[in-house]
């Protein structure tokens, strides 16, 4: 059998399904059964991370943390997480588990260094911006980067919880608002830095000047279950 | 917490994911924490079912028991299982646990008789078709049904596998073919009897002619976790 993806999922249900929906297409097979085996947690009730993060809301990890031992019971392999936010606490569940845990920021940030990006803006909850996950890996690496005004990540905020509340087409008008704005500020590409953003953008036809994090990280799942595949036939 | 929809899935992986989407359309929620938790098994190395029932291809059984246990001890409540084939081993699944599990053939037909329809014409695999999955229940209900003829039945298939091996476009051009000639037998509607079939058709205008088979299962095991949660609160 092949290695199992393990998902810990459900922030938002919509992501999960987004990266299910990635680990197919990233696939290439020609049946069902050549396809990667998925085992995916999507507990929506987890509590919300940017609120987590910036007011004092409940936390997150504990829920997170049942969530991932369901998965390493249940015999996943490679863990996957399709929330940016939710890696403020990637330390802390990284250390909780000896299943191979990839990291999306890493994965996405490691990308633009690859493909010689130099300079990017960063699209994503107030949480993800204001903990900073993006931007300390990013200068790290001499990556230049911006993110937008307060007045902007607010109107990016809404448009994500719009999309979460059921309306699509707000979401995308919100999104789409800023990113007209932000055009103007010469980067070269937009971090689809919350798992959201690449389903409100879905009708984008643009698709090059984003890099989003859900496909870098599920790429990188894929291709960690192949090379362990042909590593041992 | 509400009550865990577990998804014995992977058959194929893509009917996994139109199930969840489709669990996500059907709950009526603002905000992520509102939505009904899911855990996905999903093995597209489940033996073929088709091959199963009509050449005597590998039994798919013993894997799929497998996945259910892996469900039930993840702690699913209302087990659901995305693919109209595999509920030829309906009887032996239920009978290996105590976990709600409903079928989505039974669940099917019932619709059919609830909403007073006398015609439907059946699009499945062949192993649906031979094993008479849903011929049997609607003979019982009084409910007319036409089968493709043989080389009709020839296409569908086709088309299904071409789907399964990523050519959608060939897999729309084929069962849009058989579906044109089958317009003329006077059927009322037509029961999208693998879950393959309505991901293939989803650019296909006009819904209203389909029983989306999928859809069914899904709103039923919604209306399930919501009658659970009233009937506690």
């Amino acid at each position: 059998m092949k290695k199992i993806i393990g998902i810990l999922g459900g922030m938002g249900p919509a992501a999960t399904v987004d990266a299910m929906e990635k680990i197919i297409e990233n696939t290439p097979a020609t049946c069902d059964q050549e396809h990667i085996p998925v085992i995916a947690v999507s507990f929506p009730d987890i509590p919300d991370r940017t609120t987590g993060i910036i007011s004092g809301g409940e936390s997150p990890l504990n829920k997170m943390l049942a969530a991932l031992k369901i998965l390493e019971e249940a015999g996943a392999q490679c863990i996957i997480m399709p929330c940016n936010t939710a890696h403020y606490w990637y330390d802390e569940l990284r250390a909780s588990t000896k299943i191979h845990f990839l990291n999306m920021i890493e994965v996405t940030c490691n990308k633009i260094v690859d493909e010689g990006i130099h300079h990017v803006a960063i699209l994503a909850t107030t949480g993800t911006i204001k903990a900073g996950l993006y931007q300390e890996r990013l200068e790290k690496e001499g990556v230049n980067f911006v993110v937008p005004d307060d007045v902007q990540q607010g109107v990016i905020m809404e448009s994500i919880l719009a999309y979460k509340s059921g309306d699509g087409e707000r979401a995308y008008q919100l999104m789409e608002s800023v990113i007209s704005l932000m055009k103007n500020v010469g980067v070269e590409k937009f971090i689809m830095g919350c798992t959201e953003i690449p389903i409100i953008l879905s009708s984008d036809g643009d698709k090059g000047r984003y890099i989003d994090a859900t496909d870098e990280l599920v790429k990188k799942a894929v291709s960690w279950c192949y090379s362990y595949e042909s590593f041992l036939s």
